[in-house]
């Protein structure tokens, strides 16, 4: 299995999808033989194979769409759909569907995608897909420092027992003992949907992508009530420094003058913060009760975001005093949808048939460094042998 | 010790401290003769003990100052100590004062109170106030349900171990495993401050009392994300019911349209679920891994509102499945200010000296029911055997 470390597919595709030039093709000389959705409560998450006919590699292509447009989600797996059965007359396809949405959207679904559709559990998804992300898939799985933003983990000989927090709109913490022995042990609604919705209230920001932008200008020091601002100095006695962070919106309500001094930025900061730090802690004292050092990170909420990975891995390592590891993914989002796409009968078959092209191998030899930056997320180039599809 | 149901010199003090009427005096037939403060980050706690000439008995006093307006809790003090000056000339005032103010504020009170200031460590104060709450003072502790708003708790014959939870702005957790042994095990960020902030920048709310009376109208349904939301249904499998809230505020950014539409006594209602729920969680998991079945919430977040009590009792409950209980105070608020008095010499040496007078033992002997509403959280009267003062 290799990953594409061009990209240049991507931008047609967002074309197609903004619904701005529907005439445009994908390029006929790829058929897509297997497409998974993951409808999440913001965000359908949509995983297809592609490959160029005559040869054997193929490509895993990773899409969203916001739930609340699932029409655009929809037509994008007519227009897919389409194509391929120009290319496959008579092919009989099945989409395995996954996440709250596959229920939801059951019957709009199968009306208009005029498919079978297959149910599959959300959180048996969620693990199968991290299993084969952690198992099959080189430099996939991080631990992020600020000194070492992306240092690739080497692929665990046993990767059980760990514990997978999955941040969507809500948070899922599931206990992983084996490739099928799971168990959903905790969870809060302080998640994605949280801080969307408080952002989207608080500050002019239209995406999450803008309001990810402003934490990274903010300063929470400004809107955060600090131990320093209650104490003057350090708590020593109990190790608080005067930097802790003693109240998260804490100043706002103390300066009780004209709200419009609090700026987007410093809120949003804040409230990153504050969300990170919160779900890092309740991580933590889960992993603890049940005896658990290795904490994958998922869900569509962390979006490679270099605070919101510190904030985690920071909280990890205070209350766990460093023996705890999180771990994160490049494929953080797609874990649902690839789960469920593995469980298309083909790809079960041959969960062990991926296999690394020469050239992409070497391209992954390279310093981590240099990776970092230039390894898309759209698309992972695989060489699949599928016995049939 | 006893307490007081008629609260009747309430109204002056308020008035008093609200600087409409300066002149008016405390009745000079009682003088004061001990004070302690707790200066947090967003409120200043006073407390202080007044008694009539001539009399056995007297009365612990209960006064709160927002932090921002330290100037009024410094004039009510000064005032305190002019009167009592006039009735005891030269007695030599001590002043314990405890919060991180009493460390930013020291120079301040010691030059405009004119007296010694002691200062004593916070957290030492929660737990010495708290355990003479707990041990001495009759109907002090209560849990909350819907059906049994307040239950009042036996005084335990051996109280310890137990966790204290104490919500001010932000949250500290404490283990105590004996009168003198205690350590502070944890806390977040995520307190009332974070919510009084929240609130007054997304509602029109001036104060936190406002707040409060908002959430009792409102419906959390129309800004959060429920189970139902996602999954058109429960999600049984694992246990989450179709009105579990997935994501707090998780709708507000779905509907990505005139956010107008947003009430705020909604957003009042989903905010304080959700900090209250989430401090519920944090220390159930903190009871958990120190083996604590018995957690006291106090702090001024509480105020003895039931919504509030309501979430915090029922998130105990549901994570600990019955096997916790959450504990409340009617003195939540003041549990450092009364530790801090407690450290006046006089009172430590006498601190099982305090008894029932008798006219108010047998009105404590009375229904439950009847006391609930009556009680008065401002003062409490106590015939107290001080060897000096």
């Amino acid at each position: 299995m290799t990953m594409n470390v061009i990209g240049a597919s991507i931008c047609d595709e967002e074309l197609l999808v903004q619904g701005e030039a529907r005439d445009i093709q994908l390029p006929n000389t790829e058929h897509v033989s297997q497409i998974s959705v993951d409808v999440g409560g913001s965000l359908a998450k949509v995983v297809y194979f592609s490959r160029k006919s005559g040869t054997k590699g193929g490509r895993l292509n990773f899409r969203k769409f916001e739930t609340e447009k699932i029409d655009e989600c929809i037509a994008f797996i007519v227009k897919l759909l389409e194509e391929s059965r120009a290319t496959r007359p008579g092919h009989e396809f099945v989409i395995k569907a996954t996440g709250g949405g596959a229920h939801l959207y059951y019957e709009r679904f199968r009306e208009e995608l005029k498919v079978t559709i297959e149910k599959e559990d959300e959180m048996e998804c969620l693990i199968t897909g991290l299993n084969f992300l952690i198992t099959e898939i080189p430099f996939e799985v991080f631990t992020y420092s600020e000194a070492n933003p992306m240092c690739f983990e080497e692929t665990p000989a046993d990767p059980f027992p760990y514990m997978l927090v999955n941040i969507g709109s809500g948070v899922s913490i599931l206990k992983v003992t084996s490739a099928n022995t799971f168990e959903r042990i905790s969870g809060t609604s302080l998640g994605g949907g949280t801080l969307w919705g408080l952002l989207s209230l608080l500050t002019g920001a239209k995406t999450f992508d803008e309001m990810l932008e402003a934490s990274q200008e903010g300063d929470n020091r400004n809107v955060d009530m600090l131990v320093g601002d209650i104490y003057g100095a350090d708590y020593s006695k109990i190790g608080l420094k005067s930097t802790t962070i003693a109240s998260s919106m804490g100043k706002v309500f103390k300066k009780n003058v004209d709200k419009r001094q609090f700026k987007p930025e410093d809120i949003s900061r804040s409230l990153l913060y504050m969300v990170s730090n919160n779900i890092g802690q309740i991580a933590y004292l889960n992993a603890q009760a049940h005896g658990l050092s290795r904490i994958y990170f998922g869900g569509c909420f962390i979006r490679g975001h270099p605070i919101t990975m510190n904030t985690l891995s920071y909280a990890i390592n205070f209350w766990s005093k460093g023996a705890m590891k999180a771990l994160f993914l490049r494929h953080e989002g797609y874990l649902g949808a690839v789960g469920a796409f593995m469980k298309h009968r083909s790809s079960r078959r041959n969960s062990r048939s991926f296999t690394l092209t020469e050239q992409l191998a070497q391209k992954l030899a390279t310093p981590e460094a240099d990776l970092g930056v230039t390894l898309a997320q759209d698309t992972l180039d695989v060489v699949a042998a599928e016995e049939s599809d």
